[in-house]
């Protein structure tokens, strides 16, 4: 299909100037594929009808966000709401062969939504927001600006765009030490947190570092053997206290740093991901 | 030294956010640490005495962009110039034990301010943007906005943040084609080019390719030997035209693909630069 570049208004949360070159994606969580019509959620219809202008005959692709993806034919554009027709089962991106988890600490906002964007990108199981020493914003003031429901559309989005059928769960965000004491339950979670499940415990947890912060006792991720499941856990701006490298060791997790430069704090997820994603065979 | 998140007006061109972490550091390129008194640029003077309003006194570092790195403390911090008094050399962050260019399609403005700065902190060697059928900008458009000299200044502030004393030579753009048929020298190079040197004709050409554009012929990461160094290609954000892949295939280059899942072109050089020096432990 021919690829036009347009630019959809909504910006970060659309996928448009990517889904075009395709079918276009549309995301239904409760999608029960034996239906003999299947009614959009309401944002996917408006993005359907009023963004991309699509009309009754369309061939589009519906997904379900725990891997079920789906051709469908649009039956109905209306105003009020958009139906499609169900088809054959298609194959979406391969799911990486090591389940991984994100464990980022919470970054302002424009960096976050990137970091949650490229994660998906990269084919994270799950992303476990964390609030540690020297985050510059709280919980209350996450909670507050609805940061949660706006990274769960960010990744519905990332996951059109880089085409698994997988949405991520985000967890709701919790604080550092929370995290560590093992709380791999979401906190608050109630509402839902994606299709993806969260993982259980992992097999490793990798806290990522400075060099200077372990005194040369961080590994490097060739000394790490692929395990069943991974937890990769990415510092502030600030970087990491003492006192949390000291916890998160105590509690199992294992230092490593990633080469000899000193790397922005948005842009350690998506290098320390595919670091270990290479380094497992897993990307 | 106590972290200071003060965020310099001069934003995307400015690293203060990090320098203020460690003692700040000048770019001056064509420093002789033998001199008993240095002259710092215009634009690194103005950084040092008017944004960061450092005194005679301060204690800085100056770094030549070859790799030299010394200790140095300000002696005069005057409106019209800024003299500084060099120390003892100090060791810089390490360079990737395989020098690895980057050859970017050049993307959209700020995207490819971003591919600049994330290249320059990943560690490469230089950097050689060209210009593919579905680059959205002509060599004149880049040339009228002075787009080189704009990347230059990117390369030195991510540079001083990731700790590196190298400067990584950006080349003027050109063709794919040009590029391919051995153009290892920068055209309209009479400019200064950065302290780093290109590289000669490299020890591999890795073309990043979605595993579609190749029916299956691309390769893993995995199956490409270390080399003496190596060339990391990256296409356009609408991809490569089946031409190009067939030239660069033609011209030596290994058609590489980077997992299972459609990545952003911006997001491209970052993954394939750390999946490369991951698995040749070059990081």
């Amino acid at each position: 299909m021919r690829y036009f570049p347009t630019v959809c208004p909504r910006k970060n949360i659309c996928a448009d100037e990517y889904t075009l070159r395709v079918r276009p994606r549309f995301y239904v969580p409760d999608l029960d594929p034996a239906a003999e019509r299947i009614q959009l959620p309401d944002d996917e219809a408006e993005h359907l009808a009023r963004v991309l202008r699509l009309a009754a005959g369309a061939d589009v692709e519906i997904f379900d966000g725990r891997g079920g993806l789906w051709r469908a034919r649009v039956v109905q554009a209306g105003k009020r709401a958009v139906h499609v027709e169900p088809g054959e089962r298609i194959a979406a991106a391969l799911e990486t062969r090591i389940p991984i988890a994100l464990v980022p600490s919470v970054l302002k906002a424009d960096k976050m939504d990137d970091v949650v964007r490229d994660a998906v990108m990269l084919g994270v199981a799950a992303i476990y927001p964390v609030l540690s020493a020297r985050s510059e914003i709280s919980l209350a003031a996450l909670t507050r600006s609805h940061r949660t429901d706006r990274w769960r559309r960010i990744a519905v989005v990332s996951a059109k765009q880089c085409g698994r059928a997988v949405v991520p769960a985000i967890l709701e965000p919790t604080t550092f030490d929370a995290y560590l004491a093992g709380s791999d339950k979401p906190v608050g979670g109630d509402k839902p947190v994606g299709g993806g499940k969260p993982l259980g415990l992992p097999g490793i947890r990798l806290l990522c570092v400075e060099p200077s912060a372990v005194e040369g006792r961080a590994h490097s991720v060739h000394d790490v053997a692929a395990p069943s499941s991974a937890h990769v856990i990415v510092g502030p701006e600030g970087g990491w206290t003492t006192e949390e490298v000291a916890a998160a060791i105590a509690n199992g997790a294992v230092p490593v740093s990633l080469g000899g430069r000193t790397l922005r704090a948005d842009a350690v997820p998506l290098v320390a991901l595919t670091a270990v994603l290479t380094i497992w065979s897993a990307l």
